[in-house]
């Protein structure tokens, strides 16, 4: 690292404008400015300099916050910076395969200033982009370049209304037919609508279907990757058969338009399959190198680990933002103090201190965290991309899943209520919109429960764990991993025989104290939830009773009835009396005989209505709006 | 209570309709309409569904949720439904003042519809009605048929910019000129502007303005509640020297206009003092039968334990509204399940009912706790009009403060944690704006830092408890309270030689015991910090350091320079770099000469703009918002 002192001069990282703020700031026992180079890396430092200072200088990036404008007015302003996000070329593709750090820190400025936009840009880039790339084929680098110069627009169809986690369970069907070699596409019911995918409400022309395959004779193949065309580039309007609209207003990242679509017997060329893990031969057949119908689903869903890592950076970037607004808040807001004429800053009170440090705390080592994983990533993809079939690159496949999904619990929980503890140690000041974070919530607030609600993720990370333990108990396999991060808990009955034996306060600021102590947590959570699940089977349960062992849970229903208002009061669809709509989300009055049928859906215009809407709000606005 | 038979045709409690809930609701263990009867009694039951029933049939009540319309929009038509329920006349002012149960009950109706709308009513007919009320005599009850005829419309200003919990550092004056026989008020500075105060944005003729009070001489006697009148009644423009507007976009209850006010040496007459504990004569000399300076103040603040005892009531309601969702959700959302064809009720599942069964017990618990509190308030207020000044009524006082400031603290907690986790629950259509949770969470998120940060108030509970402790172990008092909530704590020695001695699981679900080893928590907790601050207090600390001893910290503003990205993108002015806006929460480029004097704030239009616009925007909406 390269001394400031030379560096004095060097404006990638100006003096901050002197200001009440400057006294706390000169009260720091280190130089931030080494601290950051550090950090980052100049490289970093610089490149992130460039992409905010071009937001900065562009009035198309002017504030106001989207949240103060209606959501059509921010959707079109997010997709009219998205485009010129593309046209800035800020990371070239051939420098965006090559440097995933460059990746990862345009990820975070584009966050940093509105998820809306850089949601809607990495949808487009990484999610439906690398979709194609890493499950499709040769066949399919064709779109590459019309992704980067925006001749469609893309976006990511996997959950529908009454799936989300359970992907096995998902309805859209894509049945073969060799007379035409085309598949249909078909959503059989209102349930299987595929649901809140962004981009998908407005703007995208062409979406990753994951749909059963059906080959003729009707056997099943799964959940396969299909590319499919939704709306005309030119004039925005569906395609034949595609009932395509936006889901309508959402807590928060309103600028990004999150759509449903159903699909009526659509068909598309059978080359538009993504291929990598299953193909269909013209007559008919289906040809595949996994054998295994659950590995084949596993290795099309590898995208969905990369959803993860860029959650626990999206919620990192949250996490710092908030603290950052806190905590120069508390250097300054004055309250109180040891006589009536003088008071102190509310960050000098050990409790605001108590509130605020931890997560300051956090936002490091999660950030630290997030960087580590997703340069992990990167070699897990490049091992997907080069057929890599070797027995480490299934075991990394599986740490990095283990890793993605306990991680972005952990960093989206941690950012969340990070974000809420800094809005109350703001005060009102904190619940004024203007000052962010209030948006910063609504926000993250959704990584929580996307991509895998917490709790599911949790549990698939126990599963990983207890899996590698059991391994070990009954055919004595050594508990290692390719990035070493479960060996530890192969010395566990070592682990667990350790105690604490610090005797003064200095013995506890040791900070292998704390880590040995978590060590030993982690064994002993580890030993009893196998010991437990152990005993439950031996007792003759099935593995999905053995657990959800259930209790107390029958009068819930009953005892809402009493405190619950009637319906028009409660006013929300999922709530109502009957539970009519909760299977879906939304009142649905009847089926839907054929696509098009008037399908009433509360809070939203018909069906058939909100395509012809959309169609011509797409059309009024192809101007501002359409892709060439 | 009568059996349930003989009111089936009873309309109170009308069957909820045919649905998917049909099954789970008939699994019950009791008869849900006995257990609402029980809890509500018949007669409230039948007058919360007159005001549920005239909501719904009345259009101006139609949906949809405010948080869609523009604010300008949401806060006109929340006036308008507030001059609709004063029509409806739901409890008329006699039965108001006799029937706590249904001011209760009025409260929850309207809040169970919006926030905006009932924190609008009650700021008028509650906080500045009862302001008056109480803190006034007989020659301001002039004004409270005024009140009730809509002629004024009130709200109550204690909050400045820079001071919310610190009341005693407040800096609007009031100085008495003789010669007139008036107070001047005036606001010396942008940090003593009211801020944050409810009605006074757009609407709102009078305000109840504490201000320091001073007579001839430059003796200053406190902070005292004044009656200013800020507006005109029929054009809504500002009275001469009053500079008010809107406080803008918050993060919920957008409906409710949130104003600020400066003064500009305003005179008002003499009898304008709200003069219950403190008077001043024609002559200037100030009069009280309260000697302490404390004292008074704590007597003219009466009124903020009834709004933590709100605030109580209000959190309830909102952790009811919200598990009534979720659980409705859950009992007929279907995920997962033993077998691949054979999907089940997420309520089925152990995870689901941990995260919200307890949330459900809690509103339970918690309302009850909300109502008896009411009640006890009740009480407290009975003797404070009727003068009583006994040793009782003091304790009783004490006993509500106590209980009002940690149950605020608690119920409005639990309903922020309670809400976060049902959206998260009801996964991505818990993040659909429609279905509610997101406008439950934002306007139940100000109950956490109003009328007290809830941290702030805890320690004003702990403050009250260490308070008994240390006059039974200083001077032998016996430690008991009017409403017998610390009776226990007497005991507290014998507590804590309690050992746990049960030896089977039966012996952990008798209730007693969970409820003994509260108590004996309570004692230990108490006795610690009790014994902690008294050695901090030997050791020769004054008290606001004994309480305040600081470590750890002055790394913190550096560490956030490191994180944080440029002004421009992090968008925050309490945020920003150098701090300059921080002190008062806006960007003032310089300090006010005199009022008019053209003061910039950030996002927000300048004083002097905000004075015409807000005052013309007043006069083009006379019609529609004018009071008469």
């Amino acid at each position: 690292m390269v001394p400031l002192g030379e560096r004095s001069n060097d404006p990638v990282l100006p003096d901050p404008p002197q200001g009440p703020l400057h006294v706390a700031r000169a009260r720091a026992s280190f130089p931030w400015k080494e601290l950051a180079l550090f950090w980052e890396g100049e490289d970093t430092l610089r490149f992130k300099k460039t992409i905010f200072s071009a937001l900065e200088n562009d009035p198309l990036f002017a504030h106001p916050r989207g949240s103060r404008l209606s959501v059509e007015k921010y959707q079109e302003l997010s997709f009219l910076r998205c485009k010129r996000v593309f046209e800035y070329d800020f990371l070239p593709l051939g420098d965006m395969l090559g440097s995933l750090p460059k990746v990862l820190a345009l990820v975070e400025c584009l966050g940093m200033y509105d998820w809306s936009l850089a949601t809607k840009f990495f949808l487009h880039v990484l999610t439906f982009g690398s979709a194609i790339y890493s499950s499709g084929s040769e066949r399919h680098f064709k779109y590459l370049p019309k992704i980067f110069s925006l001749e469609i627009f893309g976006c990511f169809a996997l959950t529908e209304v009454s799936h989300g986690s359970n992907t096995k369970s998902m309805r859209t069907t894509a049945h073969y037919d060799p007379t035409t070699q085309e598949f249909i596409i078909h959503s059989p019911d209102f349930e299987a609508a595929k649901f809140w995918v962004g981009n998908m409400g407005k703007t995208a022309t062409h979406a990753v279907v994951f749909a059963q395959l059906y080959t003729p004779g009707g056997r099943c193949h799964g959940l396969h990757p299909f590319l499919v065309q939704i709306r005309d580039p030119k004039t925005l309007l569906p395609m034949p058969g595609v009932m395509v609209g936006d889901i309508g207003k959402k807590l928060g990242q309103n600028g990004l338009d999150n759509g449903f679509a159903m699909f009526h017997k659509v068909r598309i060329p059978r080359q538009d399959l993504l291929n990598r893990s299953g193909d269909v031969t013209p007559e008919g057949a289906y040809v595949t190198h996994v054998k295994d119908v659950g590995q084949r689903f596993s290795e099309s869903l590898g995208s969905l680990s990369a959803n993860r890592v860029a959650i626990v950076g999206i919620s990192v970037v949250n996490l710092k933002l908030a603290v950052s607004i806190a905590l120069r808040f508390s250097a300054t807001r004055r309250q109180f103090g040891p006589t009536d004429k003088e008071e102190v800053p509310v960050l000098e009170y050990p409790l605001q201190q108590w509130r605020l440090l931890p997560y300051l705390a956090a936002a490091y080592a999660l950030d630290h965290f997030s960087k580590s994983l997703f340069l992990d990533l990167g070699e897990l993809q490049q091992g997907l991309l080069g057929k890599d079939r070797s027995v480490r690159q299934a075991e990394l496949g599986r740490e990095i899943h283990a890793l993605s999904s306990a991680g972005k619990a952990l960093a989206s929980w941690t950012a969340q209520r990070g974000i809420q503890e800094c809005r109350e140690a703001c005060g009102g000041h904190g619940y004024l919109a203007m000052n962010r974070l209030g948006d910063l919530r609504d926000d993250n607030d959704p990584n929580c429960t996307y991509e895998g609600d917490n709790n599911v993720l949790l549990q698939q990370t126990s599963n990983y764990l207890l899996g590698l333990l059991a391994r070990r108990d009954q055919g004595g396999a050594r508990i290692e991993s390719p990035l070493k991060t479960v060996d530890f808990l192969d010395a566990y009955p070592d682990i667990l025989g350790r105690r604490f034996e610090g005797s003064s306060p200095e013995d506890l600021l040791d900070s292998s104290v704390p880590l040995a102590a978590y060590e030993w947590l982690v064994c002993y959570l580890l030993r009893e939830s196998y010991q437990r699940l152990s005993q439950e089977k031996r007792s003759g349960r099935s593995d999905f009773e053995a657990r959800n062992n259930c209790q107390l849970k029958d009068d819930a229903v009953a005892l809402v009835d009493v405190i619950a208002p009637p319906d028009f009061i409660l006013d929300s669809p999922i709530g109502r009396a009957d539970g009519e709509e909760v299977s879906s989300g939304f009142w649905v009055k009847r089926p839907p005989s054929s696509p098009g049928s008037s399908i009433r859906t509360s809070g939203l215009p018909s069906f058939r209505e909100t395509r012809c809407w959309r169609g011509h709000h797409g059309g009024r606005n192809s101007r501002s709006t359409s892709l060439s």
